[in-house]
């Protein structure tokens, strides 16, 4: 059996030794080393494709540049998320920051044109962007027949402007869903453009082709979920055409008990055949993924052969 | 100020008795009695639109006869849900229906072909009943401009089989929206036609006008939202092109420290303008909803001025 | 396979309908229901000890009459609580009283002389009233020789006022114990006494004889947990000196993984020998104890056959 | 208003770097951040004095040697843990380990002699050698008026033995409190020595008098709280002696909404006068503690003045 070992804090640790540590600790600590073991095997499989589901407000929380990096790595096949984040994603292409704030009064930053996720806050002046955008590029957007067209216009359309995922995604041929994007402020501005009576035509469900295709094609397949949600479980829907993951690193805050498919352990996946039979290569990771986040993929970072990601 | 009132227990106690004590107790049990105070206030204003969110597997928890009596009881006008809930319901109104699992082994289950939801199964050959009724019926769900629309045609389809959210919605016309549809088991079905080459063009942002009309002439608003996602998201998002919601309920176990949208409190939609300024008429009940909710309806259903419901 | 059942509400329905009903449902809600069935059971075999942990702010709360009935109805064999709940119980015995607030301001409560706890407040001048009382009774507390002693001569004090835990206790020669009594407003009222040179001479270790004696000499025992803390582990302890409980309820909102005693699952307790090996009779209730105890003892109560709980 | 800056992960990264960026970012990561600014200033401060209360299994999850390094770097001036912590620190300073396990069968783990701490081990044979230990030095324990007392023989016995906190405390003068000692491997012990008509007289109350004076005779004061139960609340309690908490960082992964004092924020401290009014140097980590402890302390040592600390 092997041993528990304490953890020694040095001076001037990097993120990789104090993940490497982690894994001879116990309880959480032990599943951040797990984590990052799981992420490395699942990267260098050259056979695996690596499906990942964000969910949260991980844009307005600072998490971008990370996912960025590992699609400007090509680590990432297929990148699934909420409208929520691609809104803030294309805000911030579009020039607009997000805000700390670390006491609250609601009702003061609706006067003030501030809404709040937390701790952090966006100016809703935001919105105006937004509109103009998608107002100025409605020819293009008219010709997209499904969600990821759209995206990948979009994505194209902010190519000059600030890093972001939309970019990120574009050019580097990375397959982005959004199948929640009506549910967004992204989605908001499409439908302003409906209320004045323009038109377009996109499907709701034919990116499913897409994501399907790939999961049977895949000859393994690894996933990473930050969160639940949409983003998730579309990704877990689409792999029961698969062979079942062989790899899988879930973050979340979700609790079990509850049973939604948010909380629900990879575990369970075995059942519906999402994650393959026998794999030991999967952890459920129960922390805030804005501190989960950056310690895996900066331990995987630390001892990475791939030097593209920086 | 008020004094804090000790529960006392009587035998054959009903359960508005129950929960009326509840409000004088502390903690969750003060929430779950004024949980019950805001949704009759909500249930008795009859210029009150109220929207419900119901995300979470809670078809498959034994939860749709309480949505659906309240769908009867003429008290929800509009019902926003996910696909998972909407594809158990619909398997339940075919004939299906779902087991109790105390302990488990997920590969087992996979052997023995069933699908788990933390200790509830579901046969996995539920899916060749929904592939047949999808198949058998295409050609009507083919006039199905968007997903309410698609929604309207299955309630109808299923209006003589046993009770279920989509027929109670149909027979009630009250509106209900999937906006993620195509992330369930529906959705896998109308893949599968799509894949034989068949044609459907169900637009992914044509229910939003629909929903933000409803938003935009409401004079007052009420929310329940039984656990987040997209279910509460959409009703959320809507809600900013009303006054702002007047009465608000929430049950979910999602941590606001997260900040994600689902573990959000009511309060933060003062900032984005979904909950009205200067109301106090709502409550966060932090709680497990398949306990939460028949509690707190069970006690609405006990001074209940309005016999429909049952 | 036992098939889940839909929760179905009707006016003016019993809370021991519905927890039996939600016995049928599933998540959270199926646990409640378990959690009645094993607490009658428990409560049912003449054979069997039973020994409750009560953590938490239960008495600020308004949970205490609910266990002040089981222990008049002869239900509860031995009581562990903390400190806190004990000194709330002796302010309320005392004649004094918690108070609501649904928002908060600590520093203008601090101002006005309020000490919260969440959604509680009690009046900080209760703390004068505690130190006339122990002031008072010091000749009868310098007596005890351990902290169980001391709980029944302050239990004997308060037999005429109004109904407490520690009246109840010392009424029915329930086991009271409080290993962590000088973590508490009673302890600082002793450590007041002390800090003037008064004497006592309570012992740390001595009840310990008297819990585990209990233990070893149960044929039978049970558990009932509300929260976790010293009070769960003070009994987890003991029983690793009997045969092992053969029924076990646990109501907690403490994560599993975080890896604490306090959330740990009963499961967990075999390895360890304080649950009996084979028994299926326990279950870990997930939810807020002011929302689950009420429901739980409430169902009992409803099918209870002894009559002397009211 | 200051910007939220996305977190950019280099290779070969420090722990430090990463945390002073996560300040930068929402959510959780700010909080990260904050914490490590946080315990730099009250370390810092050289009126402050530090008072760090652990409970949870630490030692079992190898955090024991973060806790030591801050012992000996004289950061911290005051400690309270659990019983259960000190039993398995003195475990392994007479030479036993704890081992990991990624999955578990608890009946299975008892045949074998192991106890279970979610994902940690510990084999029962441990108990023999502390029964050995304590009745061996009994003729020293019993000259021991409190625990302090007994825990600072029991720290100069084991000076010569692997690393510990019972030795680092007692090589350090630092103030070592457990007030649930006997809700612990070390009380069993010492219960097993009382069964066999061995006396002892540790007081339940003396400990109090020195950990009270010693807040009210503190300048300043800082907390640091890994979980909360019993050692947070000692300090708590003791703080209300003194003139409130200048700064305060707390880990937990507890509920506020439950109502107990594990799961309260550090701000509810206000309204009780055991943390400062005015003060905005407190943060809640809800984070597991394995994951935010060596990362927090990791960020302080990498700007660390004092050298001791390595």
């Amino acid at each position: 059996m092997e041993k528990v070992k304490p953890i020694k804090l040095v001076k001037d640790m990097k993120v990789s030794e104090l993940v490497g540590q982690m894994k001879g600790a116990g309880f959480g600590a032990r599943k951040i080393g797990r984590a990052v073991e799981i992420v490395e095997k699942m990267f260098n499989d050259s056979e695996c494709r690596v499906f990942m589901g964000v969910a949260g407000a991980m844009v307005p929380a600072g998490m971008k540049q990370i996912i960025i990096d590992l699609i400007r790595a090509k680590k990432i096949d297929v990148l699934v998320t909420t409208g929520a984040n691609l809104t803030h994603d294309l805000a911030e292409a579009l020039g607009d920051k997000h805000y700390h704030c670390d006491t609250w009064d609601d009702e003061k930053f609706n006067d003030e044109g501030f809404y709040r996720m937390y701790n952090v806050l966006m100016k809703n002046d935001v919105y105006l962007k937004l509109e103009s955008f998608v107002e100025e590029n409605w020819e293009k957007f008219k010709e997209c027949g499904n969600i990821q067209e759209f995206l990948r216009v979009v994505g194209e359309l902010v190519s000059g402007g600030e890093d972001s995922i939309l970019k990120a995604c574009y050019e580097n041929d990375v397959k982005l869903f959004c199948p929640g994007l009506a549910d967004s402020g992204i989605g908001l501005m499409i439908w302003g453009r409906l209320a004045q009576g323009k038109e377009i035509n996109i499907d709701a469900f034919d990116d499913m082709k897409e994501i399907i295709d790939f999961a049977w094609t895949s000859k393994k397949s690894g996933v990473i979920y930050i969160g639940g949600g949409l983003a998730k479980n579309f990704i877990q829907q689409s792999l029961q055409f698969s062979k079942g993951a062989d790899y899988g690193v879930q973050i979340t805050t979700d609790r079990v008990e509850s049973g939604g498919s948010s909380g629900a352990p990879l575990e369970e996946g075995k059942s519906w055949g999402n994650l393959k039979k026998g794999t030991k290569d999967y952890v459920d990771v129960n922390c805030d993924a804005t501190i989960a986040l950056p310690l895996i993929f900066s331990g995987v970072l630390g001892k990475f052969k791939n030097e593209e990601v920086n």
